[in-house]
């Protein structure tokens, strides 16, 4: 008996209304037709725990929330979903495919909130050991086009209640993740038509899975 | 106008059924008693968010936690009570009352669970700071009878629903957290009756606040 090859492990990252939970599915109607066997999840969530930390972080609520404990949150919900869904599925063989990840920890928590980058690396490097993502799918758009885009979707959550300068930091840190270690990140111009946008994505997913094979 | 004096920071300490609440209330009285104004709370919780967090920790579930995802929740708690209570009622010069608070993460997660404690210190230090208790009342007593003892007062919750082996090192980490420092604490022993329990809780009091006068 030999190994299975590690799957691969790929996040898709951005702002509000950019396209994420659009195009994962793009991404798992062209992993079906490859025959590649998938875990499909996101974060904060993927498990039932993770889930309802999931629901603690994103409810509007009258109490401030510490920026410390939003984070910690962010990550225990992590090490959940680590655990339980993501080693196991890629030890198995199988791609996972994440709407968000600890980019958006670095984007949200670190550029939005301004926390630490130092104390969000500890923490990743706490709950992830080295295990990051293989490729990070970064859809790039102006806040304001995806905040209109999100709008169709039902009340604003926590986050999406934030005022227009925190998106702005938001995307500028997740264009400075990108632009570190560009041969982990495909940065995708989601301003483009939904056609578009997944010629992208299919072009990046080709070279992925060639990689792989 | 010049500074009020930080109030003083107790915390109560000990395995499932030692008497914390119990003597919370005879701690709360004795400071009634003496015209000092408190806080009184406890951990996990203490905020409308930690309390949320506290059951999504206690209740029991089909799902195995991670211990990691266990401690993060722990201390986003933490960062949460001490953000929204405890630091605003010790800057007001108000004493703080709680019952459970970091040497029960030592004791739970690090003793009980196993966890690193050198991860509980780095936590311990980017949640608090330089902010210790100024006295732990550690209530230490035999988990068998501390078990007898809660076992009156409704079902078990995914910590009590633990093996007596878990809460033998509950207690041995308590006693090494307050070996290594004996000053901070005050190792009471709860085996002894109710009235004699409180008779030394009252002297430990009276040594605090004569320090504080
Ligand atoms: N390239 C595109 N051009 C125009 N509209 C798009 C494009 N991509 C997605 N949309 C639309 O934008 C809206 C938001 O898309 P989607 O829900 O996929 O975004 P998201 O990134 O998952 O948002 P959220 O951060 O709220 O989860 C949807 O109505 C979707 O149909
Ligand atoms: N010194 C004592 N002798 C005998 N019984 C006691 C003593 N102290 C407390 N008890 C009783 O033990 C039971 C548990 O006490 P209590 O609820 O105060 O413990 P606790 O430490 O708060 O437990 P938990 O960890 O479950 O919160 C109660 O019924 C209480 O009356
Ligand atoms: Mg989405
Ligand atoms: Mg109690």
């Amino acid at each position: 008996m030999t190994d299975l090859p590690r799957g691969k492990f790929i996040t898709l990252e951005g702002g509000e209304g950019v396209g994420k939970s659009t195009n994962l599915r793009f991404i798992t109607q062209w992993l079906d037709a490859r025959g590649i066997d998938f875990v499909q999840t996101r974060e904060p969530g993927g498990t039932p725990l993770a889930e309802q930390l999931r629901t603690l972080l994103l409810e509007k609520r009258d109490e401030a929330v510490d920026p410390t404990a939003e984070l910690l949150m962010v990550f225990a919900a992590r090490a959940q979903h680590l655990s339980r869904v993501i080693l196991p599925a890629l030890a198995a063989g199988k791609w996972v495919v994440c709407d968000r990840f600890t980019d958006a920890t670095y984007a949200y928590q670190g550029g939005g909130r301004g926390l630490d980058r130092a104390l969000i690396g500890e923490l990743e490097q706490t709950v992830q050991g080295d295990l990051r993502p293989d490729r990070v799918l970064l859809l790039d758009l102006d806040p304001v086009i995806g905040l209109q885009r999100a709008a169709s979707t039902g009340e604003a959550d926590r986050f999406e209640s934030e005022q227009q300068v925190f998106f702005e930091k938001v995307r500028a840190a997740y264009r400075e993740r990108a632009e570190a270690a560009p041969s982990r990140y495909a940065v995708i111009d989601a301003a483009k038509s939904l056609p578009e946008v997944q010629q992208q994505l299919a072009q990046v997913l080709e070279a992925i899975a060639a990689a792989h094979g």
